[in-house]
């Protein structure tokens, strides 16, 4: 598949795309907490003349554990990401390092990829493409799938490919389904998959080959209102803020660590469909506000919390 | 028992005493929706010469009932409390209303009356009696009942009657302990009961005695973290905003109208500890602003959900 | 020119569409306040047996002024709009009404119009664009005009019309540039025009002539930091939350009655380069409640100050 | 003068006495950013054999200085106060450090000092008192100074001497005010001088003695609505928002160094007397958080800026 219409035209935000340009390496790194931990790293970053554009750390006091994301820029150091995995992987072990990645975010080649699931609710759909379209993403999208054909006219708009799977209500009509998202998301080796309002619930198996980048917006102020039409439990519960919840999917429904939410205000004027309505504008900034973390490597699990360096 | 006590002195802010002083009519009523209900009220208020200071309605298009609030000047109708209230009745019942109330808002005899409730943390109880001897509370609070003696030095601070009930682990000594703190607090015929950080679970019987006048502070954006330790849970589930919620108590633990609520924004440097010392900010704001609604009639319950004419 | 492609295809979001088509009445007024007028006005309603889905009331006590809007559904009354309007005029005379409308919000013929005006910036023009192609905004967008190039392939991409009129920096170049944007504006007859990040300041004589229709979005929160680069201005100052302002644009600069605000809060680690890019999403969140307000008619305009039913 | 009336009661509150009564060591510093800052501060760190409780550090991408906070147990270093503000002064050299600091907090004589000034409104007052009964504060109160007696009875109820200074309207009067002022403020050596809604503008020369030390809450969204009756301007305006801001005091009015602000949404329904009462809550608490940023050293200025390490 050409990647061709997946990469955005040329920007009319020529600055956001400039300063995207400057290709950076990321380092990330998990480990028991203890002394010494950031003089050992930020060490090893002098000693190969990391010129460190954005430096966050954080000591958990319940779980023990460190944490610490370091972003440099790539003309810095004289070593391509594979080298520089090796030097930095020694670090991590010599810290008893549970994770650390190494990434390189750029342009080209490098570019990350998102593939987006989407079903009948379209202001995330919207939402994301124009972030694509502006630049502002910093990402591709080689393909959105939908399993309703009602937003493909809006996936055409933009100029990307559509692919419709629809999901049978029967078991192996959804498991074939599914073999078949499963099949297309995996073809373009996506850092994320992000399900935009898809009103599926994704198989256990699914959930755990995608652990880590698959990514819901729920429409709800997790953890309450799991599940179907919060807006309506929210309403018939008589809370005072309703919310949206960016995050990670686990098998378990809408139980996954939690990337970010936020709320607004509601009274006794606003119905369920003025929920709704109004709701769209918090789930689509979470969900992008969520993602472009995650796209960035700025958010670390920890079991079903998530330390995020914004 | 003599009032002197709990009327707070001669308040340092004037101007709040003297707006206080205005008395006011407020009358309400939840009745079935339909045409003409809103010029069947106003022409009655304006038959009868009343001068309104602040009015509200709502129609709830899910439930079909219509609700209002209307605030006049006490001087401005040629009547007392039993004779508006009589008339008001015959406009209610004309229009099936399920609910109506008259009450003066005023000053000397027609003070409303608090009885609060504390355990240890002292945070609610400092903005509570704060807000009473500045005048700001608009009400009187005959005794505040402890079940430990930790806040007893607060409440004599202000010069306030304390009255240690300690509530026992076994089944009949809490049943007497409960007996007790109930014949406490009816004595004063409190319009409101308020479990500021109360720690203990109120019998359901209390509670469907106090329906409607028992107004407790959770430390968590209810529903989610109901019960126990509720920043703890808010912890371990790894959420980005924690809350407070001011509400109702209903014989099901947690789970009575709310009131209102707020919420703040944490990130993953929070510690529990952390997110219970700042949740008390939000805590205590929300509950005095729920507790002045209530005091002033501006709250309706319908169900589970609640009218605030705020 | 043909409405044909101002008006979104058939919209993926069928719902708000069926919403959008019940067609209502919308009348304001605003007047003296004294007492009585409510019941005036529900009165004169219940006599023409309107059917109120909305009404919202305000007396302003600093300046003795009462507003109202209500909204009653279209096919609930036996008269056009020429009818009701010179019947509401009678009420509205009657009252010494300061001002009063009396609109018709639906589909076809009735459908509003905005015109819009960018230059370079395209988060707010693509969140308009959205909301309009999703059936959300209600209303048709018959021309977007640009003062420069770079945003013409975004309105492309959703089918509208693009008219470039540079605006040169001399004078008369300049009023030549607002005459033909003037000329090109008026010929679509808009309920709105808007300013979605126009970085041209709007010359007295058009903000007189398109008083209480030209909303602008301003990337500050007003009154602080007027006129150019607010997020530069607001870094240097050290302020702790940054706003948008959306306001009815008047012959003083970023000066005109505000409709809405929202803020965001920063700190010590955010660079104007991050201000510019975290305020667009409450900019242009703001434009468009701001806006759909505006077109519902639900906002009074008061000296400086705005009566928003929303 | 004796301190023992200052130090409050033995707190209700145990939980966070007892979490004061660690001792630490903060040490902070500001110097010209470069490599290996970080690694050259962790590294004499883990010489010392510092165990690092807390640690901030922030790179300014704008003004190209850099700025850190370190916590760190004080029993985990086998020096005094003086020797570590010496070592930790080589390194500060070492790094052309333009400002460090080292401080000890904890119990006993290294207790901070607030003095407080205060005019006629309360609830600040009251919120710093109540902080301070129940240990929260963490700091000694030696006497709160007001222009009128009016709030005499809420210092006396907590048991703390009030000061009152009357501040003439001439210029002689007025000078020998301040001068008593100064010589009253000055003997208790204070930590933190807070203007909790004193209604007197402090002369320049008392601004640069006390610059860093004297703190304002200001009701009002600082850059807009400098000067008197903010809240009246607020209104006249018709903001959508309103907002308090804790500063540093400078010699222009209101124009100091933001610590922390904060805003609430209002609407036309709120009268200018509405937004006084609503505003009350968030002045309090933004001074309150404001305050104890201050005295755990977690504020540094950066000329109008802070870096607020919280």
């Amino acid at each position: 598949m050409s990647s061709a219409p997946h990469t955005p035209p040329p920007s009319p935000s020529a600055a956001s795309s400039a300063a995207a340009a400057d290709a950076r390496y990321v380092l990330t790194l998990s480990c028991p907490d203890g002394t010494g931990i950031v003089a050992r790293i930020t060490g090893f970053l002098a000693e190969i003349g990391g010129w460190i554009t954005d430096a966050a750390y954080h000591s958990d006091t319940e779980t023990g554990r460190f944490f610490t994301r370091q972003e440099i820029r790539a003309d810095s150091v004289a070593m391509d990401l594979e080298e520089l995995r090796a030097r930095f992987g020694a670090v991590a072990g010599s810290l008893d390092a549970e994770t650390f990645h190494v990434t390189r975010l750029g342009t080209g080649q490098e570019r990350r990829r998102v593939v987006l699931l989407v079903s009948k609710e379209g202001h995330c759909l919207y939402e994301l493409l124009s972030r694509w379209h502006s630049g502002e993403l910093g990402a591709d999208i080689p393909v959105v799938i939908g399993n309703h054909p009602d937003l493909e006219p809006v996936v055409r708009l933009f100029g990307l490919p559509f692919r419709l799977i629809r999901v049978p209500a029967d078991a192996d009509g959804k498991a074939a389904a599914f073999a078949e998202i499963r099949a297309e998301v995996e073809r373009h080796d996506p850092d994320a998959i992000v399900l935009a309002r898809f009103m599926q619930v994704v198989p256990p198996e699914l959930c755990e080959a995608w652990a880590g980048k698959l990514i819901n917006i729920h429409h709800g102020f997790l953890p309450s209102f799991r599940g179907a039409r919060p807006y309506h439990q929210a309403y018939a519960r008589g809370v005072k803020l309703i919310g949206a919840t960016c995050h990670y999917v686990s098998a378990e429904l809408d139980a996954g660590p939690i990337i970010d939410q936020d709320v607004i205000r509601v009274d006794h004027g606003d119905s369920p469909a003025d929920m709704v309505r109004r709701g769209r504008d918090i789930e689509k900034a979470v969900l992008a506000r969520g993602l472009t973390w995650h796209l960035q490597d700025r958010v670390l699990i920890d079991g079903l919390r998530t330390i995020v360096f914004a």
